[in-house]
């Protein structure tokens, strides 16, 4: 980063206030007729209201647009275990990215938790407060029990956004850009570098969209991961994968796509080259991919290629996905975020790359058209359908599976 | 309460959207470049300053102006143990008080624990995400081991308005009420009604102002606490008083002050007839007072009263305190809000009650004057003179005693 960015971003942060997000009133409270609603002696008749019935929470206070992002700091972008008061300014934005995208309410909660059961009792205990949970920043192993756990102990939907966020984003560009290079999932040579919480659930999720286990190599520090490897988690083993490649070179000749969520520079311009025709190269390393824009597309010119950076086509960014879908499941009041409203959130954030871009979008971008192609696999993150779209596919898809509490909401897309 | 109010009340709390309050933005988060500095990759840049200097939160994050206000729902209000979830509206208003009256970012955290340690617990872990805490509606006698607990586990300042919130803003009163009746808390006979968390904290403010404990008689639902009572609780113990009276009305004979701090209509007229010659009535039950208005004016005529309502002379509320007292505890970055802070705010609100009344104020209350005397020896809630003055005198009491760690603000009376 530039120094002038630098400054930029701690300027933003700390001017004329710190931080980014406060507090602000939803309803009058000059009077003191107004006062005696909002608190004393009007505040005794919804409290008895959810006293009979906990259901009034959602009718009466804020809990029902309320998702707290928590973390315990312990995989802070690509920083690492830098502690949860440090990992504030990244919740707060995530907070903020809430509001902006899909006028949630947000607030940051960094636990100091010496263990994953210590995290995972402090979130059961203040869990009531909200109406859903974002996990955040959280590291692997570590993420996966805590989320599991956390998932069966609260009666709300929770979400670690670095696990599914991430997964339901590639996935969709995933999709879009094999169906440009004429590829399947199903038939797809597969690698993906890298072995954490966010390859885990990306993997996961190609799997249950098609993919073959046996054409799937998991690459870590030590190599590819096969059932020979000893000290293998248990997060690991489900991805062994014994079919010959031991190394990241072996695996990615004639791979057909590449997934990159492990550190800069990690993949060599002789592994894109032994890739078959008509690659995928998803480099998703923040700020730095695995391979540079430059470096591939001049490696050949057959490839597709993704970045988690917003000065390249194709960024992969999680904001196309966790406003909305939070924003959809809230709406509906899941109790859980499921499988089939994942993928109902793929679905329609592939679809709407498919559709003629709004113009505000292309102003925004300063471009004549932005279609469906090799240089836009993935809508942009200023495109104001995703909401309705994503919002309204994850909706539906908890109806249909029977964890909705309340109908389809009239304005969102049929 | 009528049926209107009811439903006025429920009104205010469900429509247009449920609850009070909600996040916004304080930066621009429109473009592309604007979410770049948001969010990633900009916000790494703070993370990095935090990790270097814990201090650096205040700098980059809200923390700084961001209260918890954290409750176990054990006492909502006069309503009892309804559950943490019950009390979400009371916690929300406290939220909109904060923000309304001091500009402080208010988060309400409902803690659904089993026992006061994992409460405990549970608030130390997520406290660094805050800049201080208030705790709210928690029973006594287990509201003292938990803030205590707090105050030592936390580095930042811990607050439990039941107590101390109610303690300020009585013994402003109180030192008003004897001024105008003629009479110091060093000869007057105070009996108190009630033995809660409120009581004790006011009885213990009290008797550090000057009331003499061999002059002051705590009375609850057993009588007068005295040596020969069994299973005195250490909380209660320190109020032991074995001067004679055992019942309410031996105490009240010849009483100068009474606090009610206990449940509606516990003081018989005749209890307020035998006390000494210009007496001084808190009736602060609410929203029923321990004896009426209406009651005790026709009992005597000689009589200061002040009771917890809005529709009659001398209101006791704490919104007089907590919103200003944690503005000059943050604007300073008091680590605790010791004895001399109270103190101070006590004196600033006291002293306002003397200077001439804003033009506003009036207006609001629809009448010529308010003067310092008998029907008005506290200032009104919507006195914008409090912040200013109480902020400042607590701002300034901590500098003085040495848990300040910035300067006194610029823009706080000298």
């Amino acid at each position: 980063m530039t120094t002038d960015f630098k400054k930029a971003a701690l300027d933003y942060h700390e001017f004329p206030t710190p931080g980014k997000i406060s507090i602000a009133l939803t309803k009058p409270a000059d009077t003191a007729a107004q006062l005696a609603l909002a608190y004393s002696p009007g505040v005794a008749e919804p409290v008895r209201e959810i006293a009979k019935n906990p259901e009034n929470a959602y009718r009466f206070t804020g809990k029902g647009n309320l998702v707290a992002v928590i973390t315990n700091g312990t995989a802070i972008l690509g920083l690492g275990n830098l502690g949860p008061l440090a990992s504030k300014p990244v919740m707060e934005g995530k907070a903020l990215l809430f509001k902006r995208f899909a006028g949630i309410d947000s607030i940051d909660i960094e636990v100091n938790a010496e263990s994953s059961q210590a995290f995972i009792e402090t979130v059961v205990r203040i869990a009531d407060t909200f109406g859903g949970i974002n996990l955040e920043d959280i590291k692997a192993p570590e993420c996966f029990e805590i989320e599991a756990a956390l998932i069966e102990q609260c009666s709300i939907p929770v979400f670690h956004d670095d696990q599914h966020g991430t997964a339901i984003v590639t996935a969709a560009g995933m999709l879009n850009a094999l169906e440009i290079q004429g590829k399947t999932l199903g038939n797809a040579r597969i690698v993906c570098l890298g072995a954490g919480a966010a390859a885990t659930a990306c993997m996961r999720l190609l799997l249950s969209l098609g993919a073959q286990k046996s054409n799937l190599y998991m690459v870590d520090r030590v190599g590819v991961i096969h059932s020979a490897r000893e000290g293998l988690n248990q997060y690991k083993a489900q991805f062994v994968n014994d079919g010959g490649p031991r190394t990241l070179m072996e695996a990615m000749t004639g791979a057909d796509v590449f997934v990159g969520l492990s550190g800069a520079n990690l993949l060599p311009a002789e592994a894109l080259a032994a890739m078959a025709p008509d690659p995928i190269v998803f480099a998703c390393s923040n700020p730095d991919p695995e391979i540079s824009y430059e470096l591939a597309m001049a490696t050949r010119d057959d490839l597709i290629m993704a970045t988690g950076r917003s000065d390249y086509p194709n960024q992969v960014n999680n904001v196309l996905g966790f406003p909305f879908i939070f924003r959809g499941t809230l709406d509906v009041r899941a109790t859980r975020i499921n499988e089939a409203m994942k993928i109902a959130a793929v679905e329609a954030l592939r679809q709407l790359a498919k559709e003629p871009t709004p113009v505000e979008v292309l102003q925004a971008f300063n471009v004549d058209k932005l279609e469906f192609g090799r240089d836009y696999i993935l809508p942009k993150a200023l495109d104001a359908r995703l909401l309705g779209a994503i919002a309204g596919a994850v909706a539906k898809a908890a109806i249909d599976t029977g964890v909705a509490k309340l109908h389809y909401p009239a304005h969102y897309p049929l």
